[in-house]
């Protein structure tokens, strides 16, 4: 039996593991960690019975354990903060950890179980984009073994599968294209929050959902996929496919073209993380391609979507300015789910913060927290105070 | 440096697979067959100097001596017949041996190549259809590599590479759907040899474009996966996709779905069954998805094209059937190019055949070939005499 930590159990990436977890039917939660849905989070703890747990903070634990006690679960070791959810990271029993926090703070926990070894399932991007060379240099170090979450990458895992890395002529990432992929820039511009959250396509959290709508999620991918495959930001491209049924694809030195293809359901990418490398019978239904009938395939619009040239930038300057875009970007969106700020004016936040970062090569986990802090910090500057139309 | 015997040089299979050759740079022709066309054999003999080169009977050997003598060219030990054709399938020198005669007469030669352990790049899929059993036993036994130069086994080959076959619900093979696809039950039955000719994406010989036409192509190609892969029936399907993009696909049993994808060119996969398993930089432009924007799935029309039926029948019957049909169905195809009969009827043959076909199972290679010739009697008889109106 498989024993698994899930950082994030009550976001949409957890959820899915949790019914992926429920089919596969032989497989155990050892620790699970959530934020300040507290509610949700003892429901899940009172079906899984995990050992440790962990929340946000000393007062969401409060609550929980309140909750707990309401729908008389047994109690697990409690903890809060990133000590809570380093616990859980490296909780001993268990094989896998799943890190599908949102953001940054899923850094210093998912490295942790890359430093003891686990097997990472990854739906945690920021991750890789914050501190790429020092994951994987980690996970060379440990022998862990990190298995893309996010459907990209997954389907990239998969393409690659009997292919030797050296015969790989490019990686290709599709990009659904979000919902403004139509749209004009001032229609971007002038978009609504609720405009900016109506995917076409996936159900996801809210701030993929943005980085999506600004194509700054692909870009994020473009960085993680440099660092989960080893090739660089010239062997990594992004077509627009707004029917999300190519998940990607890559290119042979012979010309030969490998894709992956599915339903648009986070369970598939999930389930060949916690199995491979075996596959198991799924139980979404298969895609009927007959009754797809059409896939379409354009370039990236750089000029409306100026994010996913930001982070190209970013991964050919390396060293901290991945990690000083991913936190700008990171304010930025929150700012703009907040209210505080027009779509368009998140990727002129990041393209500030860029062009102000001193960047750092070959940094330590504490030269990339302090650019992280420095860079959200130098958003916030932006964002506040002189109002939006002076970004 | 590689050494490759050829069977059928001067065919289509034949010219693109000494063009990838040129490309390659490192691969000697020892051994190359042709039937008439000697003109084009001088030529190649002279340019690639093989120690030894059959043709279709004494009579094309000694026109070939002289046109060889007109160009100039050194001449090789020149066989005819089958035993040439032998000849060059065991050439001891060849590590590789490209079987891409057209219909039966490849058979025997196949065999005894797979029977000399050396590596089969099968273009000649009738050789499957006839005796996928006899070939695959043979091939198990010798430790002969089996390597699909068509393009759908080529890509359920390279859609296959490091994935468990225990873990493969269906091989899912693309048909063009051919000149007809859109046409009208009346429209193909009263088709001309030139519509039939007219491949929309393919430039291939005459013999599989009329398969093409028909869908008897994809039937044979359902048969052909059965003995290269290892599945029966139920598990290969067949997509219409016009554009010819995706070459073919495999569907895991967690629904994930793998596709290789390339331009319509053979080269592609001549190359990947002569370096494999490696992989080479190709000639070829690579397929551009963004200028490609549509890719169209749908269900074959099983009642305007009755052959792919048939084929279906043949492979579950088992035995000498698929023989009987594949025999049938040269005959046919011949009569329809002579002029002597309707498109339409070609289906009609074919089922007559199979009517009153004796199966056989588990066939040594002398019942596969009275079965062969069994067959075309029967199908002469049906065309001649008689008349088509009367099959």
């Amino acid at each position: 039996m498989n024993s698994i930590s899930i950082l994030g159990s009550t976001g949409s990436i957890g959820c899915n593991t949790l019914k992926v977890i429920d089919h596969l039917g032989d497989t155990r939660v050892v620790a699970m960690s959530a934020g300040r849905n507290v509610v949700k989070f003892a429901e899940q703890i009172a079906r899984y019975s995990p050992e440790i747990v962990a929340c946000a903070d000393d007062e969401a634990c409060e609550i929980l354990l309140k909750e707990l006690h309401r729908v008389e679960a047994k109690v697990p070791r409690i903890e809060s903060g990133e000590k809570g959810l380093i616990a859980v990271a490296i909780h001993e029993e268990a094989d896998t950890v799943v890190s599908a926090t949102v953001g940054a703070i899923g850094f210093v926990p998912t490295l942790r179980a890359i430093e003891a070894g686990k097997r990472v399932a990854l739906a945690n991007k920021e991750t890789l984009v914050m501190a790429g060379e020092l994951m994987t240099a980690a996970a060379q170090k440990s022998g862990a073994e990190i298995l893309p979450v996010d459907s990209e990458h997954n389907a990239l895992h998969q393409c690659l599968r009997g292919e030797k890395h050296t015969e790989v002529r490019r990686l290709i990432l599709t990009a659904s294209g979000g919902p403004f992929r139509e749209k004009s820039k001032s229609e971007i511009e002038n978009a609504t929050r609720e405009q900016a959250l109506d995917h076409p396509n996936w159900k996801m959290g809210d701030k993929i959902t943005i980085d999506s709508a600004t194509l700054m999620n692909k870009g994020l991918e473009v960085i993680e996929a440099c660092w989960l495959f080893g090739f660089d930001a010239e062997a990594i491209s992004v077509v627009v496919h707004p029917q999300s049924v190519v998940h990607s694809m890559i290119e042979m030195v012979d010309g030969s073209i490998i894709a992956q293809m599915g339903v648009a359901d986070m369970r598939h990418a999930i389930q060949y993380a916690l199995t491979f490398p075996d596959r198991r019978e799924g139980e979404l239904p298969p895609l009927e391609l007959s009754q797809l009938s059409r896939l379409d395939f354009e370039e990236p619009d750089m000029e409306k979507f100026p994010c996913l040239g930001l982070a190209y930038d970013a991964l050919r300057a390396g060293g901290t300015m991945p990690a000083a875009l991913n936190a700008a970007n990171e304010t930025a969106v929150q700012a703009f789910l907040d209210g505080r700020i027009k779509l368009s004016e998140i990727a002129q936040v990041n393209e500030s913060v860029m062009l102000a970062h001193q960047n750092s090569k070959g940094a330590n986990m504490s030269v990339i927290l302090q650019t992280d802090l420095a860079a959200r910090e130098h958003a916030a500057r932006l964002l506040s105070g002189k109002g939006a139309a002076h970004i």
